[in-house]
């Protein structure tokens, strides 16, 4: 039967192959292709374009434009490059297009990107974002009721590898709020949150940790495609900017979590950090709820002094283990995050402040996470 | 605070969507929009192309014009539809393009297609795609050790709602298997398995069920994006078409289940299926297990009784609760299937045999699943 079956296997993979794939030659190209010093080529057939340009997050400007082989071959070689998750999208005379050589792609908000990770050595940024072969935590797509906004909603949880077989061990909890736009998937899909923690776990760097990633825009039930409809996400409006919803439905997450899941309650083993409008949501949890949470983290967060000075003393007032900002030296919330560790340095808060380079986007969320999670439950 | 914070949130929406969005205007269009009538109107701004198709799972034709409107978008709008999900892309000038204004896509193999899902009412077969207001399973991507195979492995596993409520209560299980150049995401993204399993067992149509979703190409450890090293899927192999790796290992995933889920174990409590290739798997399973699986589901599977007379003799010696066939008219395997049902009809064993409309395609694995769920562990 094997034989038959071989052969039969052989005309389905013909004719599936032609009913789904792509319109002509070109599609056993490599693209990406990371050479031996770590530049990388790329590589488009499109034999009847007048101009492929490149744009992507390791350019030194802001497209470069590829020139075609007599093959019909478009290409174009960086620099060697650091290690990292990058970015990048071909412009075919003047229409953006996927890279149909490569299927990795993330979704930010409501455009499709393609990525790549590369790695120079063990231990560099890139590295953290790759999967390797150390023990692997569960990535969950849970829903749980919320009683105060009276829907449904979904929540991603990431729990450490050994959570299933250590049934009387107890973790800490880090609750992980992405930005506008984002859903429960930005977090894992765009910042690599499984592959940072089962990596940092692994090399002894990080506490074992539950992280949980809600979704932060309070009248969405779930990501695009989990939800109730199909809809289109778009950036924030100030609806959706509003954090007091948040602030009020917030304990239904954490009792779902402490009910579902084996929590170590309390100040000392929660945390909350988010980017840029979860940075907000992070601000305002720990100003409603100053004793729930002994870690803050803002990445890249809009908030200020300015009106919450009581609310703030009360956050410091309890002591918090770590209260952790993040920006980067071109990002225009810049401005907020050093007003607000101002304040804190004249009022003798212990703040810590993290300056990167670049501005605001998920290179920086990703570098915040892994060196936040290193400081958390210690 | 909160009008500054609304203020700046303005700014960076701005500054983030310019940076991250299109080239151009048009991405303000809806497509598709789904009329009233259940035809369905496709959209695309490309004031420069020449000539704009669309190719889809629901035309008549294999490709159909677009037509220019004089604001530079082009549009073509569809007969009315029946309920189903549905799969589509543009092409322009030549070159296969994503829709800009829907992020919905599904990746079969190395293929991204943009879909949406359309249900003209309660009940029909788009509805059972589609997320309703109904209790939620978990999908989980966990990783197990596969002694045989000297890897870990990363499934797919979904647990019926009430799951994590319900202490003691055993499930039985379904191991579902993706086709050739799939993973374990192929179901779950594909073949909607939440939505279908959700749906059917919110209308008492199915069993609580856990399903437990492997990467069937046993030389991979997961899909991609999540296994070590990024690699670009290719269809079968005949190093992939080999069953015997996926026979010998599946105990380590039958082990690994019954360990970490709260099964319900034995013959009337576990099934196995497949499509295409791992529909050739799961009969080579149940002839390898043969009082293992109380249920046998081939989907358009690759199977045939010669020179396995004996083994499936052992099959229905155990009398199984249910052997279903299922194929498509149009299917290049429908001579196996039937090959099969004919030697099975004159040995006397009760097959089921289910013959739908069209070919090898997952439009047909999503009605199989949907068929085959309400006939188990009844």
């Amino acid at each position: 039967m094997k034989k038959l079956l071989s052969i039969l296997s052989a005309v389905f993979v013909a004719v599936t192959a032609l009913a789904q794939q792509a319109l002509g030659p070109g599609t056993g190209l490599v693209s990406p292709e990371i050479n031996p010093d770590h530049s990388v080529t790329f590589r488009l057939f499109a034999p009847k374009a007048v101009m492929v340009k490149l744009t992507g997050d390791f350019l030194p400007t802001r497209f470069v434009d590829l020139k075609e082989g007599p093959d019909g071959v478009w290409s174009y070689t960086t620099a060697p490059l650091e290690g990292e998750l990058y970015s990048y999208s071909f412009i075919v005379d003047g229409r953006r297009t996927m890279d149909p050589s490569n299927i990795h792609q993330n979704r930010d908000v409501a455009t499709w990107t393609n990525i790549f990770t590369l790695s120079t050595e063990k231990g560099d940024r890139g590295w953290y974002y790759e999967v390797h072969d150390v023990p692997h935590g569960t990535l969950s797509h849970v829903w749980y009721n919320s009683p105060t906004l009276g829907s449904q909603r979904r929540l991603t949880v990431y729990t450490p590898a050994g959570y299933e077989d250590s049934p009387k061990t107890r973790y800490p909890v880090l609750y992980l709020l992405h930005g506008s736009g984002g859903d429960e998937d930005a977090w894992s899909d765009l910042g690599r949150t499984a592959q940072i923690l089962d990596n940092l776990i692994a090399e002894g760097k990080a506490r074992p940790m539950i992280v949980v990633m809600p979704n932060g825009v309070w009248f969405n039930q779930a990501a695009p495609g989990a939800a109730v409809n199909m809809f289109q996400p778009t950036f924030a409006n100030s609806r959706s900017q509003s954090t007091v919803e948040v602030e009020n439905s917030f304990p239904d997450i954490m009792d779902f979590v402490e009910k579902h899941y084996r929590v170590a309650k309390g100040y000392a083993n929660t945390a909350v950090a988010g980017l840029s409008m979860g940075g907000r949501q992070s601000c305002a949890l720990s100003m409603r709820y100053p004793k729930k949470f002994g870690y803050v983290g803002l990445f890249s967060g809009v908030a200020t002094p300015e009106g919450n000075e009581a609310a703030l003393d009360a956050v410091f007032a309890a002591q918090p283990k770590l209260y952790w900002i993040g920006v980067g030296k071109d990002d225009g919330v810049r401005v907020n995050s050093l007003k607000l560790k101002d304040y804190c340095d004249t009022k003798g808060f212990p703040v810590t402040y993290y300056e990167s380079d670049g501005g605001h986007i998920w290179r920086n969320w990703r570098i915040y996470l892994t060196i936040f999670a290193q400081k958390l439950f210690k």
